[in-house]
């Protein structure tokens, strides 16, 4: 007989009680042993909530966290504090911890690793990125034999739906950030999702997975998906692309790379074909070639599913992964200049002779070479250019960029987007 | 110290020892021991590859199954036999096995599981199916808590290949398939790709795995690419679909359902998207929702990265794995008339007045509706004609399909297909 405490009963947590209870016999069965969950801890015992659980519920984690019968704690309350702290001392005490928080594991990941070793117990957090997707035990077990290239991804469900329905429907980034709050899918304050701060975050535990070496969120280089208007869309369509946003860590041949940006998705491309509020993640290995791992990034029930995996681990039990993870040696990222890639300029022109031969003159003059130009006749004899460069330095760009807006000729430089290979 | 006897050393075993040389210090690493290969059977030990690993060779099937310093064998043959009976008497040795071998998973699975238990060791077989994509291990234990509804899945590279090509270059099958066979993608004799055997096994292993009972090859009601034709690949595309060979099982209210065929893929499913000799694994599950696994269902050393996690997995050890799988009782699989799906038809009739309204009417009595009906005019007063149905039984369609035939308007029904929901 296991005994489980709870931490929060949001969104995840009533999925986790609701896996639980539907599927209590299955799991049992799998198991060969009972499960149940012996307290939850909410802010506000009051709520309806928690009438709900009337019997297990308390507001004092010391209920859950000094019990010495209770030898799992699963987080679910999301945020830094006090989550961060409850979990450090149901480690210490000796109880396993399945987490969903992406805060915690992206910002302490590698301390909890260490004190949950220290301790003797597990500490998983399958549930911390993508939602329902399988895919940090995939990268720790399933390609254990292979020195993994990249992950990249479609890691926010919000930002993907709100470029789908820019897309498919010509909605203004605003409408369709609306209609997503309106669905559910966007917080009320959704700055996290459109900053690319919640994909920073994921991506740092992908690459603390892939690379066993933990970097922080606060180091991945980071544009949200604010940057992306109509236009881009329309003209990414039309250049055979679709505009996703991103998140991307990869080795190099001269070190590490991270950051999170909107970018051009060649529409052949496996991650073009996401949409709505799905995530996907695509693993370079060694061995294994390129894989994607896709679902529902986010929810009650898709992310339960994954933390109650947890949780069965932890119960299946065995002896303690040696997962040679060093917390000592974070992650040394290059400088974000010194990325290579295909980059999309848009920018408004003069539509007088020479002025095309001005502009790529100064592509030129930084090593930069053109491989598409897409001239629109706009109104009063200001001309749209659309460019796609072939590879170039992200630093070799932006000084581009800064010269452009110096000519005369050229009234503004609308937008830039990297290009995925 | 572990010792690995290998059974086999053809393109999969060739990969295995490549990744174990190649990243041999950091799997040692990462399982805190040290790992090698003690023996390598072979038919002829005088072959080139076989040279190549001079003094590990040999072609005597004792030298590894009554070698005690041996503690797992990785079985690479493929075939059923003289394999399953090695993995036999390897398991009931005290070995634990790792294979990739379809054909002896597929069909004898449930026994070489029982047998692995009674003998307190492993049998794994990640590899058998995708390749290098993990599928097994995720449904196993990632989605654990899961009830799962479905699994389907484009499994077998060679006809995906072929049909990318049939759509994206207009080859013939024949021709594709000789280009196939010419990339090294296709066999000499590609009879198991063509014909739907070979996802056949696959989907039989994904169903023991998702719902815990054995099913075998054999029952799964199964069709090859043999029948897809140009014209439906152009139809299909002029309707908003890609045509897929699909393997699906599945729950329904009243049994379950295994297929094998060439199916109508809407545009915009995630299955559209994977192309060339790619896989890729869809899993619906209560509580995980829809999942995509997607990566090389074949290769070398994408199968020898899934193999390799295996070997790891066998040595990280831990208590033998609980998993409820009953050898004893088999999925019961409902009768493939009963099978529910929209349709997709090709027909030849006479162009002359009333004959559209003779061809609806024989749907009609079959309590068949129709979605979409496309008439193109043929030569010789004969048009073709292009009929999408709504949701009907393959029983309705079938009996349909022979109305159709005696009716002096239709010269000949040319095809029928299943469409993808």
């Amino acid at each position: 007989m296991i005994a489980i405490g709870v931490l929060g009963l949001g969104n995840v947590g009533t999925g986790f009680m609701e896996l639980l209870n539907s599927g209590k016999q299955t799991i049992e069965n799998r198991l060969g042993t009972s499960v149940s969950v012996k307290k939850i801890l909410v802010r506000d015992t009051g709520r309806p909530r928690a009438r709900l659980a009337a019997g297990i519920i308390t507001d004092r984690p010391d209920d859950i966290l000094e019990d010495p019968s209770i030898s799992i704690v699963v987080e679910l309350m999301g945020g830094l504090e006090p989550a961060r702290t409850y979990i450090r001392r149901a480690l210490s005490r000796g109880k396993s911890v399945v987490t969903a928080n992406k805060e915690v594991v992206s910002c302490y990941g590698a301390e909890l690793m260490d004190l949950a070793r220290e301790n003797g117990v597990r500490f998983l957090f399958e549930g911390s990125v993508g939602g329902g997707i399988p895919i940090i035990r995939p990268i720790k077990e399933c390609l254990a034999a292979n020195e993994i290239h990249s992950v990249t991804g479609i890691l926010n469900g919000t930002t993907n739906f709100i470029l789908t329905r820019m897309e498919e429907d010509s909605m203004e980034l605003d409408d369709a950030l609306a209609e997503a709050q309106r669905l559910g899918y966007a917080e009320a304050d959704p700055a996290n999702d459109i900053t690319g701060a919640d994909v920073a975050r994921k991506i740092a535990i992908l690459a603390t997975m892939a690379f066993r070496r933990g970097i922080i969120p606060d180091v991945v280089s980071t544009t949200g998906i604010d940057r992306v208007t109509l236009a881009d869309m329309r003209y990414a369509g039309e250049l055979g692309y679709r505009v996703k946003l991103l998140g991307h860590v990869g080795r190099r041949d001269d070190g590490y790379e991270a950051w999170v940006a909107p970018a051009l998705v060649p529409l052949s491309h496996p991650l073009a074909g996401v949409r709505d509020s799905y995530n996907a993640v695509m693993v370079e290995g060694n061995a294994c070639g390129t894989l994607m791992f896709y679902g529902r990034g986010a929810g009650g029930l898709p992310t339960a599913s994954a933390v109650m995996g947890d949780v069965m681990e932890v119960i299946r039990g065995g002896p303690l992964p040696k997962f040679s993870f060093t917390s000592d040696s974070s992650l040394a990222l290059l400088d974000s200049r010194t990325a290579v890639a295909p980059f999309y300029i848009r920018l408004k022109a003069k539509d007088e002779p020479g002025v095309l031969a001005a502009v790529s003159g100064v592509f030129g003059r930084h090593g930069i070479s053109l491989s598409m130009v897409l001239q629109k006749n706009a109104a009063g004899g200001i001309a749209e250019i659309v460019i796609v460069t072939h590879k170039t330095h992200l630093g070799a760009i932006h000084d581009a960029l800064i010269d452009l807006t110096s000519l005369s000729e050229v009234p503004a430089v609308d937008n830039y987007l990297r290009v995925w290979r």
